[in-house]
C-alpha cells in the first residue's frame, strides 16, 4: 500500500476515498472564504450547516463537525460509554479492524465482536449479550455499533435497524451508527436521511460525507438526551478534532445536504457498483459473494487473475476464503471505467 | 465566546484563526483535485509537499501532515515521551492552557510548567530540572516544549534556542517546538525556516500554516533518530489525525512553502501588529506589556475602555494584573483596519 | 533513595510508611485466614469491615477497599470527573507531586494547582475558579481535592472544610479528600471520624490506614449520589485495584476501626511529632516552618547539619528555600528515638 | 456472584483464590514485621526475595513485585508494547476476558485473539499473523501472550513454548506469559521453575503466587533487554501497583520460593484435581472436556444436575455448548472434600 501511482485512472476502484472532491463542494468552500469570523464553529456558515442537517435529520438533532471518520467514531463512542463499557460491533466493523485501536485507546472501552451475516448484526444475536457479563470482571455492554452501509457493501433495512434499536432500549444500551457511507444506504433504499437513523432509534450517527464527494466532512449527530452533548464539546477538543476554521468543514455539509448532492452522488456510485457486478457475474470463475446494495463489490476471483486484474485497476484484497477482492465505486466513477475494467477482466480470464 | 457575529469586519483582531484562507492556498487545493489517487498520503501531491518542506527545513526532515494544531502537538509529544515522562513547558504554553488537557489524556504524560519571561523559557531555568525528580514517584523530564513565536507575541532568538537545545542534549531530553506561528518568528528575525528549528537543535516541530493563511494545514516535522518515525505513522492514525484525502492538506503546504507565501503573509501580519502597537502607544492609559515581535499585541488598558473598544473590534481578555487584552493580526489585516481601530480607541479614552 | 539500610533504627523518621504493622492488625489478618470464601469481596469479613466503617462514617457510606494510596486516589477521581474535567488541588498535593502522573494518565483529567497556605487551600481562592475556564479549550473544574492531614503536617479545621464544601456545592463541584493520614487529623482535633469528612460535605474520601499501622489498607468512601458507585465497582477492576483475597485487606480495617486503634496510633504519632518539634525548637539555627498538628515536622536547618543529622536518622529533603527537611513520626516511634535524635542534633550544631 | 456465604466449606471448588493463606506464608509476613525500613522496596526483605527468585529463574532475572494479577499483566504488557501494538492472545485468556478491559484501557493496545486448542495457542497459527496487518490502519503485533497453566486447566509443554518463542523471535515479537498458575504447570511437568519460562524463551512472566497459597503476591519477571526495566519502575507507580510497605509482599515470595512450598502446594492442588476428575469420570452423563493437567476440572454435566451439585459445592458455569462447569482445587483442598463431592454427585444423577 506504500506506493505512489502516477496514473489517476488506475485507482478508480481502489476506494471511495481515493476520489477527489465534487465541484459543488469546492464552490461552497470558496464561498465561505469571506472575511473574519469567530473561530471554532461560532460562525454563521457553521450555524447554517447545522440548520441544514436539522432539516434533514430532525429538528432535535445536535451536530458536531469533526475532521476524520475515526475522529467521529472516537468522539461518538467516547460520549456514549464509560471506559469500562463494551461496544458490541461486528467483527468486520471499521472501528474494530481499521482504526488502529483508536476506540480502545481513546475511549478505554472494549470492542466486543458479535456474529454477523453479510456484514450485518441481527437483533436476536444481541439479546444473548444482555446480562451476560461477569460483573465486574467483564466490560458491560453500553453501546451497539452498526455500520450503514456496511463494510461489505450491504444495507440494513429500516426494519432491521428498528429491531436492533428495540433490543438496545430493552437492554438500556445506546445505538451508534458508523455512517461513513450513510448516503449510499439511503440511496439504495430510496429513503429520506432521517428514515434510517433518527426515525428508527439510532442515538448517535457518525455521518461521513468525505467518501461521497467532500474533502474532509465528518460529523457526529446526536438525538438522545442520554448522551451529554456538553461533554461532546469538550471531548471534541480533547480528542484533537476541533477545527479552528470550522466554517470550511461546515460549508462542505451545506453543499452536500442543502440540495440533493448527497443523493445524486450516492445514487451514481451505487449504480456503478451494480453495473460492475452485473458485468462480472457472467465471467467464468468470478463470484459475487455479497449482495451489491451500496457502492462496494466483493468478489471471489481466480488467483491467477489477481495480478492481471490489478494492471487494469488497483484494488485491495479482502479477508476470506480464497481470493476475495473489494472494488469500490465513487461519485465520479464513469460507465466507461466500469466497462473497460469488465472487458479487461473478461479478456484475462 | 459563544456568539455568532454577522459582521466579518468586527473580528479582524480577535485571532489569526478568525481569518479565511489565502487565495493562493485555495488555488493549490483546487489544482490537487484531479482524479483518483492512493489515499492516506501515498500520492504525488503529498510526496511533492514533503519534498518542498525538505528543501526548506533540511533533507533529513521527516514530515507527517495532520489536521489540527492540537493534533500536531499530541502526535509530537506522543512520539517523544513515554507516559511517565514530563514535558517541561511554559505555564502560558498552548499545550498547557488551551488544549483541554489533550496532551495529558492522549499521551499520559505530565506537563510541568517552568518559569518564563515574556513567554520564553530560559536555558538556565531548565538546568534546575536535571536529576530533580524523586524516582519513581515523579515523572522524569523527557521533553522541553517551547512555542515559537510565543503565546505572548515574542520570539526566541536562534541563540536562545541553541542554549535550550544544549541543555536538552546535556540532560538527554528532546526539544519540541510548537510552531503554530512559526513563520511569524522567522519573518521577525529575517531568517530561513531551518534557522530557528533544525539548525539550532530542535528535534520535533509542530509546524502550523493554518493561522498564516491556510485552511487546515498542520504538520509534525522530525529531525532526530531518537524519535521513532515508524511509530508516528501508527500514532497519527490512533490519535485520529490521519486524513484520507491527504493531498488537500498537502497542497496547502505546497502553496505556502514552495514559494514565499509563508513569508509574505507572516511579514504582513507582523507589520500590522507593529503598526497597531505604534498607534496605541501614544494613547494615554494604554500600555504595551510585551515586545511586539510577531503578530500579537498585548496591552493593559483602562477598564472603562474595555467595552467601548470591543464595539470597534472583538478581542479576548488575557490573564494578568489589571485589564490585559490581546489583539492579533493576520495575513489579511489591512492598514485601514488598524488605523480605524487606533483612531476609535483614541476617541473613546 | 535507592539504598538498603541494614539498620531499622535509622529510619524511624524517614516516613510513616517505613514502619511495620501493628500487632493487632496482624492478628486480625490471621483470624481472617479460615477456610474458603467467595473471592473479590463477597465474603463476611469484608462485609463486616464495611459495616464497621459505616458505624464510624455514617450509615450511608459506600466502601471500596483497594491496595495502594495512589490506587485509592485514582479510583476516587476516576469516578468523580470526566476526562475533560480539572481537579483543583494544592501544588504540594500528593496527587500532583508524588504519584508519577497516575491521575492524569488513568483519569485523563488535568490537575490544576491552586494557591495554598501551609498546605491548605482556602475557600476564597476557589471562588476565583468558578466559570473561569475558556470553554471548550480548558478543562472545567469538577473536583476540589484536599489532603487531610496535609502533606505539610497541618490540619484543616471542620469550619475550613465546610467552607470549601460550600463553594463546591455552589459551583457544582465535588469535594475529594486524600486521607492517607486522615486519622492524624481527627486525633489532632479530637473529633469523630465522621466530623471531618461526611459531616462537613466531603463527597469522597481516600481513607488510608497503611501509614497508621496497617499493611496495605486503603479504601474509597463515598457519600454522594452524584458519584456512580456501580461505576466504581468496574473501575476498581479496570484500574487493577481489585484484590482477589479481599478479606485480608478488610480485616485490617476491622482491626483499625472497630475499636480505637486508629486513634491510639494517630495520637501517639502526633505526640511524638510535637515532642520532636518541642525538642528542636530550642536548638540554634533550626526553625520549625509549619504548625506541627499531625505527625510531620518540617524544619529549616543549617546546611552544615544535613549530613551529620542524617547519620542519626535518615530523612528526606523537602522543597523550599534553604535546607528544608521533613521528619515523620509513626505509631511505633518511641520517646527514646525522639530524645536521642534531638540530643544528637544539639550535639552536632 | 454477589452473595456472601456463611459456609466456608461450600467454596472449596469455586476458585483457587477462594482459599486462604498457607501458614508458612503468614509466618514469613510476620517475620518481616521488624522495625522501620526504607519503603517502596528498598529494603533487605525485598532484596532477599528478589535474590531467591533469581536463584530459581536465572541470575539475569529482573523482578518487580506488584499487588494483583491484573496489575502484573497490565505492567508487563505496558512495558512490552506501544499503544499501537497488538497482543496476540487466546480468546479465552484472562487478559481478554476477565480483566474488565484493563489492558486496553491502561496500555492502549489491542488484544487480538488467535485460534486455540484446549486453551493453548499453536506456533503455526501465529505465523499467519506475521506481516498481516494493514499498515497503519491496524495494530501491529508486538507481543504474544500465553497463559501457563491455561485458563482451561491444560499445560504447555516446554517444546510447545519453545516453538512459540521461536516464531516470536522470527517475527520480532516479545513473548509474555500470564503465570497466575505457573507453579501448577511446573508441578505437572515436574520441571524446574526456569524450565518453562526463562529457559524456553519467555521474555516476561507475570508470576502469581496468590492462587497457590499466598495473600497478595504477584510479580513481573523480565529476561530480555528489549524491555526497558527502568520504565517498569515508573510504570509500576503510574499503574498504581507500587506498594509502600513492599517487604510484606516480598516475604510471601520468599516463603513460597526459597524452599519448595510452591511445589508442594501446586502438586497437592493438581493431585486433587486429578482425584476429582477420576472420581466423576465414571458418573453417567458427566464428561471431562479438557485434559486435567493443572488444578482445574472442566466438565459437561446434565442441566438437571446443576443446582443439586451447587448445593454440594459452589462453582462457576463456563462458556461452551451445553452445561459446562469449572471446578478448581487449591493447596488446601482435602481428599475428603473431593470424595464427598464425588459421592454427592453420584447420588444426585
Amino acid at each position: 500500500m506504500n506506493f505512489i501511482s502516477p496514473d489517476p485512472d488506475l485507482h478508480m476502484l481502489a476506494s471511495d476515498n481515493s476520489s477527489g472532491v465534487h465541484p459543488e463542494v469546492l464552490e461552497a468552500m470558496f464561498a465561505a472564504n469571506t472575511g473574519h469570523v469567530v473561530s471554532y464553529g461560532n460562525d454563521t456558515v457553521t450555524e447554517h450547516a447545522i440548520e441544514v442537517l436539522r432539516q434533514r435529520f430532525g429538528g432535535n438533532t445536535e451536530v458536531f463537525f469533526v475532521l476524520t471518520g475515526t475522529g467521529a467514531n472516537v468522539l461518538a463512542l467516547s460520549a456514549m460509554t464509560p471506559p469500562y463499557g463494551a461496544v458490541l460491533c461486528s467483527d468486520c466493523s471499521h472501528i474494530a479492524t481499521d482504526e488502529c485501536g483508536a476506540p480502545e485507546r481513546n475511549v478505554g472501552c472494549k470492542l466486543t465482536p458479535v456474529a454477523t451475516h453479510e456484514g450485518k448484526i441481527h437483533a436476536d444475536d444481541l439479546r444473548a449479550c444482555i446480562d451476560a457479563a461477569r460483573i465486574p470482571h467483564q466490560n458491560v455492554p453500553r453501546v451497539v455499533s452498526v455500520t450503514q452501509s456496511t463494510e461489505l457493501g450491504t444495507v440494513y433495512s429500516a426494519d432491521e435497524l428498528a429491531g436492533i434499536a428495540s433490543v438496545c432500549r430493552e437492554a438500556g444500551w445506546l445505538l451508534h451508527m458508523d455512517g461513513a457511507r450513510y448516503a449510499n444506504a439511503c440511496a439504495h433504499l430510496d429513503t429520506s436521511l432521517a428514515a434510517l437513523s433518527s426515525e428508527v432509534g439510532v442515538d448517535v450517527l457518525s455521518l461521513g460525507a468525505t467518501k461521497n464527494g467532500a474533502m474532509y466532512a465528518e460529523a457526529v449527530l446526536v438525538w438522545t438526551d442520554r448522551v451529554d452533548t456538553t461533554a461532546i464539546s469538550f471531548l471534541r477538543k480533547q480528542h484533537t478534532q476541533l477545527a479552528s476554521k470550522m466554517r470550511f468543514a461546515a460549508a462542505q455539509f451545506q453543499a452536500m445536504f442543502e440540495g440533493d448532492l448527497w443523493l445524486r452522488n450516492a445514487r451514481h456510485a451505487n449504480a456503478m457498483a451494480r453495473r460492475l457486478a452485473d458485468g462480472v457475474r457472467s465471467i467464468p470463475g468470478i463470484e459475487i459473494i455479497h449482495p451489491v446494495q451500496a457502492n462496494g463489490v466483493f468478489a471471489r476471483i481466480p488467483g491467477s487473475l489477481l495480478e492481471p486484474a490489478r494492471e487494469l485497476q488497483y484494488f485491495y484484497d479482502w479477508e476470506g476464503e480464497g481470493h476475495v477482492v473489494r472494488w469500490m465505486t465513487s461519485f465520479d466513477t464513469t460507465e466507461a471505467h466500469i466497462d473497460r475494467f469488465v472487458e479487461g477482466l473478461r479478456d484475462r480470464v
